[in-house]
């Protein structure tokens, strides 16, 4: 399947990308010439990531009937870059942190085995990053 | 350098990530039990390059003094995906297409060192990616 995303100039460093017909703004850093009106383009790489595991992990858990007792999900996406240009990711680690709902205990062999559905069978970021780079993951129950 | 996001989740396919302070929704499509409010994870990746590299040509071009006689400058990126779960990118295509200024005459070399100039040595996004698939691109004046 073929797909794809434009990304139309706006003024000096800030650019309009569109993604499934929705619009974000991107934009350079003050120190660089830009105004922050939008993220640096290279983090999409970690929010790519970060977004395409956690909704594999929510249906997942959600089918296992484990999602009901989750009070907060977040995936939290860091990202080592090179010194040198062009500065890139060499590696990325995911934290998954669920918080269940009072009263509720949140199986961790089921976290975990969600958590490697996605990562091993059915995240297409994470498949094409692995091939650039070391992908790591730790799960933590706050 | 240590970078991150963080992506948090808000209700059936729904995540709200925040990159540099600034947030964006990502859900997925109706088809698998999203509600389209946000671009889908995957397609980022195509943002992410488009945008690092979009603004790679306009630093450069600004500063060999061809920015000023731009109209439009567009960057779209396709990728090509895998049939087969999971599902990734196993090529990527940029168009970069500019619109000079009426009366004005872009020069073609000098876009070309600027794209060559951003895909060999800045743009990080391509050299991360280039590790995991093929990288093309073209130039377009309109």
């Amino acid at each position: 399947m073929f797909v794809s995303t434009n990304t139309a100039w706006l003024d000096k460093m800030s650019f309009e990308t569109e993604i499934n017909g929705h619009f974000i703004i991107l934009d350079a850093d003050t120190t660089v010439g830009g105004d922050n009106k939008g993220p640096r383009p290279k983090l999409l790489m970690l929010s790519a990531l970060g977004g395409c595991t956690a909704m594999d992990v929510v249906s997942i858990l959600t089918k296992m009937r484990v999602a009901d007792d989750i009070e907060k999900f977040n995936v939290n996406v860091g990202g080592e870059l090179t010194e040198e240009h062009p500065k890139h990711f060499i590696s990325m680690h995911i934290r998954y942190e669920f918080t269940p709902k009072p009263g509720k205990v949140l199986p961790l062999e089921k976290l975990q085995k969600a958590v490697d559905m996605s990562q091993e069978q059915y995240c297409g970021v994470s498949a094409a990053y692995r091939k650039a780079m070391i992908i790591t993951s730790e799960i933590v129950i706050l």
